[in-house]
């Protein structure tokens, strides 16, 4: 197909399929005879994935180019990792005494779950963000932490049995990459609706 | 306090909080004797609260100028409200065939649930996700959404139970919009630390 079926099949406009391309992630399409470039099935998939890492995820294009690299490699973890670095935002992590204070409060948290923290990038989001609600004086936000806790848990454990049951290595890595970046949104979705709905039956005075 | 000494106690940069004032964020200081202005806690505390929603939440600076503005009005669903619209990063509903599926899916999980849909930006956010895993041919990252939902219950019920414990009336308004936007980054958080812990021990060969 050309490049005018590729966008109209991704919804992504053509120049900006030309910029990912440009940028690399995306491989050139075959030379046709006339010189013109044709595109096949391949290049949809990778191009609505692109769309989902960067306009759902909210990934740099950078950063997606990194995940996208990871796929190519056979090692789960690695890519997993990379994934959830890009995902980090690059947070610094923050050494003052709210800082250190949330750090503390993680570390007791994993300890209480039993969890071993592999993922830096999540971890250092998460101090920033505990960090803020003590200087805002707001850290009774933090009383329901273990709600939080065992949520991540079950939904954690339950995409992991959905990856696992899939059969081809290929649709494994993808599978858990993509259920990574677009889960994380689903779930932020799902909560703010359980959110509204809970709140006007608890609250229906304000 | 003067500008300089705002800047320290918040971590904001003198440059970023004169813009804040100049986008009306942040209200002018007093002016004193020799025509400078200078500040107290109350600035401190909003210059920290568009931190937290800027830096860790993500908003735009518009979608925090909207947000602040909800917080000095009387009803604490129009600004949850605003909120939520602002976090929903204006996703635009689509109405392809995918668009369509996925607004049905959503539509029965809500029947499940018993959840009415207040809460139109959340939703356009899980249309659009659920949309891009069907365009990729990754529904079974489907499977668990039950699981999903009702881990959003129960996080949603947890936060409300600790507002509702709160008794000034400003704390319940703050509490909850911080909590959503600064909840929303924590739950994620945990959830890939959770993820990176539970696959090492499910996939110790990838």
């Amino acid at each position: 197909m050309r490049i005018a079926e590729l966008s109209q099949r991704t919804g992504v406009p053509v120049p900006r399929i030309k910029y990912y391309i440009r940028e690399g992630l995306v491989d050139h399409g075959e030379r046709t005879q006339s010189n013109q470039a044709t595109y096949g099935e391949r290049h949809v998939r990778r191009v609505r994935l692109i769309r989902a890492l960067v306009t759902i995820g909210g990934l740099s294009v950078a950063d997606t180019r990194t995940v996208l690299v990871g796929l190519d490699k056979p090692s789960l973890h690695s890519t997993l990792g990379t994934t959830m670095e890009a995902m980090g935002g690059h947070v610094s992590i923050r050494d003052d005494e709210h800082g250190q204070a949330a750090r503390e409060f993680l570390g007791k948290l994993a300890e209480r779950r039993g969890w071993h923290i592999h993922d830096q990038a999540a971890a250092a989001s998460i101090v920033e963000t505990i960090a803020i609600m003590y200087d805002l004086g707001l850290e009774h936000l933090l009383d329901a932490v273990d709600v939080y806790a065992e949520a991540a848990e079950k939904v954690a454990s339950a995409d992991l049995k959905m990856v696992a049951r899939l059969e081809a290595p290929d649709a494994v890595l993808e599978s858990a990459v993509v259920g990574t970046v677009l889960g994380g949104v689903l779930l932020d979705g799902l909560r703010r609706i359980a959110h509204a709905d809970a709140s006007r039956g608890m609250f229906p005075q304000l």
